[in-house]
């Protein structure tokens, strides 16, 4: 049910809701907490989190942050029953951002486009390079001397959406994949929070593929009623 | 004609020879010599400069510097043709490490392979990202927040050896390409004699595609005088 408060209010006082994803740890999302928790990211709370693995030590951690936690799992589901479920819990808990942290499970084009613009990744690596899976141990084996980590929107095609940061960090020669991995997901937690702040201040806009602060700009574009009415519609009438 | 001296001698006190091949301003090959000048980048002294295009203004910065300067024009040549000739006047000037800086021609197979281990190049971006031309351009369009360069050995594929050293650029909301790709230089300037230093120190080896300083090991690979001979009979023979 499309909900009139899934409207996004950017500009009064009302914390824009985040609702953040994980499959595992649930390490970013402790660290977007934290920094909420410490005043370092502003104008937003956490409205929900929902891990698509059953017994993820995510959940315990999220729950000891005093966070709301659904497990939704995703093992031997249809994906379209899954992002069905998933989108209707999205809406009950009034989201406006989705943040993936460490989700572990590819979203559909058409699941992707509703949210164009309000669903952020983070991936450990420099983007364009070693997208996908075992970004660390791609980098590692390449011989890159500088590795790093993304924040960016979320598109239709894995890892591929335009960048909101990204911070380096420095390959050492004694790094092993344990050591990078670590360095880099540390990094990682410092840059989630700093992009999400980015996309609320409303002062950076896309150009192209790149993501300028250029001023006061519209923020989180705000839902379009009618296509999130039209696409609850056609997800009924489909099923 | 082989010659004997061609043999690289890294534990004397004999400077290693280096070969630069330019294409264009030279601007990397200038910031190298300014460094051995310095006595930042010891142990290394540079035996001739190649250009291919006529009149490229990097000829006469070279001459400024007191370097030796060869014109040896591409255009209009046969690959094989222009390749025997570069490496005759490699040979002549007894170069034991080439140094491609802003060189615009893609070598053979054939040729790279004589040089494994003692070709670099240098490379205006973090590889594996934005490799061939218009690395700056690439980088922009992508929306990449952190750019740089990266010094790497060359091998069979373009812009694809191992990686000697990388150095990050940030990249401002300002930037355009000019701009960037003048960053990106002042840093491969710095970045081109530290690997050149690696190279030469001794410290360094391959290990998978890693470079890695793991203490005292064997410096430039020396030239292998029974493949040099069969290489220079055979392009006799082929003629």
């Amino acid at each position: 049910m499309l909900d009139d408060r899934a409207t996004t209010d950017t500009t009064g006082d009302t914390p824009v809701r985040l609702g953040i994803l994980i499959s595992g740890r649930g390490s970013n999302c402790a660290a977007i907490a934290q920094a909420i928790a410490d005043g370092k990211l502003k104008g937003c709370e956490i409205a929900i989190v929902i891990c698509n693995v059953t017994g993820a030590p995510g959940i315990e951690a999220a729950r000891k942050f005093g966070m709301p936690v659904v497990t939704l799992e995703g093992r031997g589901r249809e994906q379209r029953d899954h992002e069905e479920a998933l989108l209707a819990l999205l809406k009950k808990y009034r989201v406006e951002v989705v943040c993936l942290a460490g989700y572990r499970r590819v979203l559909s084009a058409r699941f992707v486009r509703n949210w164009k613009g309000r669903m952020l990744n983070s991936h450990p690596s420099l983007l364009p390079s070693f997208p996908g899976f075992n970004a660390t141990q791609q980098a590692l084996e390449y011989g890159v001397r500088i590795a790093g980590c993304t924040v960016h929107f979320v598109e239709e095609w894995v890892d591929a959406g335009a960048i909101i940061l990204q911070h380096a960090v420095e390959v050492l020669d004694s790094d092993t994949e344990e050591t990078l991995a670590s360095r880099v997901l540390a990094e990682q937690h410092r840059a989630y929070p700093e992009a999400i702040a980015r996309v609320l201040s409303g002062e950076y806009e896309a150009v192209g593929r790149r993501y300028l602060r250029l001023g006061k700009v519209e923020a989180v574009p705000p839902m379009r009623s009618q296509e999130a009415v039209a696409d609850t519609a056609s997800i009924t009438a489909e099923n």
